[in-house]
């Protein structure tokens, strides 16, 4: 399948490795495809730079956000959340109408210091505002609750763990449901948690994902949700 | 130990009925004493009404609360989190000096329809308003993360799951941990996450938690973190 990645990041990297190894045709997209490959070097994880890892991965097309995503049948949004609306608007609401748009962004706003805060919450919710702006889309909230890593590769955490989903459209969650499937996840860990509003809860994890960190020194670990039975009345 | 549990609604007789199995000498305290000892009869869910509840709790007494918060060692914060700021107010903050005082609470909005939001989050918490308004208390924010009844026995849940502490006392989460602990709480499943604004955190929990609950119908669930090894560089 052809899926555009939209963003370079980490997290961009890490979720279009991972499709072009399961054999997609991965598009990435960006606002300046000649910069990013001009970015050479390491950064202080040790990670490379996204020009360097580009060249790693030559299968991986990098083109401008509506290149990828007029060629993406399913797009993922791997941009950070505070430019998350621009981008989509540079990639064009023609190029995402009728298919699946997986947003994996959260909208922390790191301008006030850490540990960031959330620009939207409560009442309203990234994941909303995407399906608003762009409602011939069909938004998909997921993954946004963990590391990169671990989202292409849940068996970095040990055991059962959580993964959700939020999104108004019954058919486009099906079709993430298979991505995450084929990312490791077991289909029993998967929570389809309701319309795209439910996003707001998945959002307003980040604020103690980010305390957990801090207090485990790393970010590998998820959320798992755990079941007993209600007592029978 | 003298322990005063203010609020008498389901999560406070849940709390005050297993603090007095334990053995504590539990002083339940409300606004209006009498008028919550006339309350009888059964409520939807099939659960007794607080004077009815009381009469099977002989050794739980029920006093004002500034009584309640006078006679404990340590409080417990049980009332809704929309009177909360109020409640505490009666309950006096002579009563509350130096005490550690176990926030339970959440600031659920229910009047805009459900689900609820949460009319403090953020940049701010319930716990942390607490803590300004009351600066001498030792405030603790612990056990909002999940259902009355797997608060004080989380063996509903099968396994490991996870109950949360913020404060800005070391000596009061050391009170607080060893009450989890005689709750059945293992110390490894009980996380610190640091001072009093992590409280941001677990609050903002409780929109997941809503719409958890949604999915399964019932509440008996729970959150668990789930730690992997983080690679070595």
């Amino acid at each position: 399948m052809k899926i555009a990645v939209l963003g370079t990041g980490m997290v961009g990297q890490t979720i279009a490795g991972k499709l072009a190894e399961l054999g997609h045709e991965v598009i990435m997209g960006t606002r300046d495809a000649e910069k990013a490959k001009s970015r050479k070097g390491t950064d202080a994880m040790g990670r490379p730079a996204v020009g360097d890892w580009l060249s790693m991965h030559p299968e991986i097309k990098l083109a401008t956000l509506s290149e990828a995503a007029a060629a993406g049948e399913i797009i993922v949004n791997a941009t950070s959340g505070f430019g998350t609306l621009d981008a989509l608007g540079h990639a064009g609401s023609e190029n995402l109408r009728n298919k699946v748009l997986i947003d994996i962004a959260n909208p922390l706003d790191f301008s006030k210091g850490m540990p960031p805060t959330l620009w939207v919450c409560n009442t309203d919710s990234l994941g909303e505002q995407i399906q608003k702006a762009f409602p011939e889309a069909k938004v998909v909230k997921a993954l946004n609750t963990m590391n990169a890593y671990l989202m292409v590769n849940p068996s970095l955490v040990p055991g059962d763990h959580s993964v959700f989903m939020s999104g108004n459209d019954a058919e486009a969650k099906k079709a993430v449901l298979g991505i995450l499937a084929s990312f490791g996840w077991k289909t029993e860990n998967i929570i389809d948690l309701g319309d795209i509003t439910t996003a707001r809860g998945t959002e307003q994890m980040l604020p103690i994902w980010v305390r957990l960190m801090g207090v485990f020194g790393h970010p590998v670990f998820n959320f798992s949700i755990v079941k007993g039975t209600p007592a029978q009345r």
